[in-house]
């Protein structure tokens, strides 16, 4: 454990608390993040900032380039999802969190995005870490599908050493022979990482399960065992969403678990 | 699906409620199962129970006959353990839950055990499983180390047609690549199980960490998501326990587990 | 390792070579196993155990007590499928290798099999491992679907030292998140166990995949890396068999696959 | 499988066969990649490729960027290494494979390598994918530590509709629990993967297992089972190379290797 230098508890012996946008996670302070899978459309990405807003959402998610396993899948509205995901912001008011994919929007997501994030299949893609650490913007930093603790710890290390401060780290469900959900949602990493790191800690709950069902009680078990926020896919049609929809949340569902996550933390918290 | 002719909720849509020995478990009713991993001597049993039971338990647990990977490593003081639960049963009132490891201690445990544990490396020991289920006995059934969400309630089944009607299901962690904890715990499978079975579905976060400083989140987090009870290891000096005391919480621990497990329940359920 | 008192290299420097009903496994003596998965009638077992001898068999596999997922499945003939065992044993001369399930079965497999299987779902039941190691009659141990290597030559340890002498190890799979094949085969467990252990080591293709298509590339895999033996299902019919069939290969099939080990084998050992 | 629009059978139905500077790969044509993890000095890698050349190797591996799990590791020469790599090309006439870790060393990578290298953390790096696609260079796609079949198919499916036509598929090892090797090989995806695609397919015993003793039986297995080729590490002084020393084997371990490899293959195929 000599190697987390940056990310650990020795370098930082308190919790961080960052301070992004004018929203604050980490050290109690709770975030929501939440939004669709992907942007579709200006009409569909505003209607739902505002909802998601109204129920206690503290930032707004959206893809604009989505990593597909298929080359013939739908992989994004590209720099106009940006654009529409700047439109939203502009109503509401929630900064944005979107995913980059590669080092050449290197530029374009440091003009847009309030927090970048990397995705779990690109979380040990060095030259990305390494690029989006200069860039010293927030960062939401997923677990790979198969990474272990260390080495996502690792990677945030990647990206601190390279000049970034602010790294949150996501637990979004490790592969396993397990078929009922479509990934693990590996909880104990919570607070293993917290005991190790001092960098906030959030919990995606819709890709580790894949199921809109499972995502309360996860949510629920999160905020329970000590994560510093969520991350929710929210969609106002989940059925006709362009990906994912079997995954996505309405907002009245999304409303509902803020609510039961919010009761949890003042019981505990 | 169509398999879980007595285990799913098709067999019986309400959560089922079984009464054992005066306690109850299962649709609303949440049991706490404390106690050391192995039975060692009166003294310790007794005390033990009369502190867990003070501080909230409503069963005791406690090892008799104990599997161990290697043939050289204690293994459990056998019917003399059974003997000493027995005392500590008259002593306390906790109804008594202790492993069974073999077929030939069918009668023994029929008359010593109120509920019988079939162990992790058991859960497809369909003899020793059948056996058990003809004695119509309540039964804790746990989750193989690498089995999954279908065969544990396969084994329910297989219980169940023997006989059985209270058999309650117990996620206690899944062998993963992750080695910072020892196994990785599946709380995704409490609301899966629920959906599929009607069957009380408790959780085990002592085996699935394998590190106390883990089984209070990992107990608040199975009680947010709606687990039935848990099963938890408790010593009255863990580092002198005869196995597993790492992964063992001191009766102050316990208390603590309990009044906030109870603080998340009372805020949600 | 320390703990390889018995199955270690420690032990027993050299290769052990077993003799078992006059034939011969390990120290370069390589032995086929082979049969269906299940026994059915008197004709099928016969007139496979007199088809696989001729092909190159030197032992004959079936099953009588088949563990299954679900009650409701076949389970095998019982008693009466050792009994048609025993008659194609005396047709054809070839050692029979049969599973036990059950401790209450020890006396009956003790007049009936050659070699006594332990399958993979048994491996930890340390109950019934004691009672067959007894018996001090040769073992099929096979690797449990998440054991680890020390795992399994713990569990021969467990046999050994209640006083059997002869134990065969066995590599058929291990449960992993690929799904193309029903399990993964582990070959590096061959030259690993070959490495810490002195006792054979065969390769089940036939479970290990689940398709009769890879048993034969898998069978020359497994005897290019230094595996002692193989055992193969072989059905006359697969598609009509009553368990696994799409895993059996014909006695053709199984007669090219024995030709090509053999070449395999010529040119390496 | 409707998605393996150009890399599989039906696309293609007989067995691709690469010519790259020279050498045959595919179809029959088996090719040995032999070469140290990392390029370190001239001598070494000139050295190296001059005895593995002598041995039988037809194109020489070495890397100049490295992925490294943490930020203060050895992370290779660079562009320096490549350079020391086209010195050692020059001397010996072998083709170079070596890996690209980022998109902006796509131009340097089109003038340097003969195969450039996709890595096992850049399998599902899309972006990265496309570009190397476009080059239309030969691509060597290792399997991601916990990428399925199915991903590793459509990864090679994202590099070929950018414009590659030559893409070889490297089965390197999967992520499992078991620890005595550092990956768990998975042989069967060779046979899985020729059934489904035209591409050829080599196997990466070396860090696969991560131990030089395993390197050859695990060599014998991949050529028994039916793979295309192999890629090894070899090191002069391998307790001295700058990483990965513990699983490089020596000139004359590889000399062998490939001595029982050709034996395997004359006696097969």
């Amino acid at each position: 454990m000599d190697n987390y230098r940056l990310s650990g508890r020795d370098a930082h012996p308190e919790d961080s608390i960052f301070n992004i946008a004018g929203r604050t996670i980490g050290g109690g302070n709770f975030a929501v993040i939440a939004g669709p899978c992907s942007v579709e459309t200006e009409e569909q990405i505003v209607s739902i900032a505002r909802e998601v807003k109204a129920l206690g959402a503290s930032f707004l998610r959206g893809g604009a380039f989505k990593p597909r396993t298929s080359p013939y899948s739908f992989s994004g509205l590209g720099t106009d999802g940006l654009e529409l995901l700047k439109i939203a912001r502009a109503e509401t008011g929630l900064p944005i969190v979107t995913e980059i994919i590669s080092e050449a929007h290197i530029e374009t997501f440091s003009q847009s995005a309030d927090i970048i994030q990397i995705g779990a299949r690109n979380m040990q893609n060095f030259s990305l870490l390494k690029e989006v650490g200069r860039l010293n913007k927030p960062v939401l930093l997923k677990r790979g599908l198969s990474s272990t603790i260390d080495e996502l710890l690792m990677a945030a290390e990647h990206i601190m050493s390279a000049g970034a401060e602010q790294v949150i780290l996501c637990e979004r469900g490790i592969r396993t022979f397990e078929t009922k959900t479509r990934n693990t949602l590996d909880l104990s990493a919570v607070p293993v990482l917290k005991k190790l790191s001092h960098l906030p800690v959030i919990v995606d709950p819709s890709h580790a399960t894949g199921d809109r069902s499972l995502v309360e009680p996860m949510s629920l078990a999160a905020a329970a065992c000590g994560a510093d926020g969520l991350i929710i896919e929210v969609h106002n049609h989940p059925d006709c969403a362009m990906c994912d929809g079997e995954q996505s949340v309405t907002p009245s569902m999304f409303g509902r678990i803020v609510e039961r996550v919010n009761a949890v933390r003042a019981a505990l918290y």
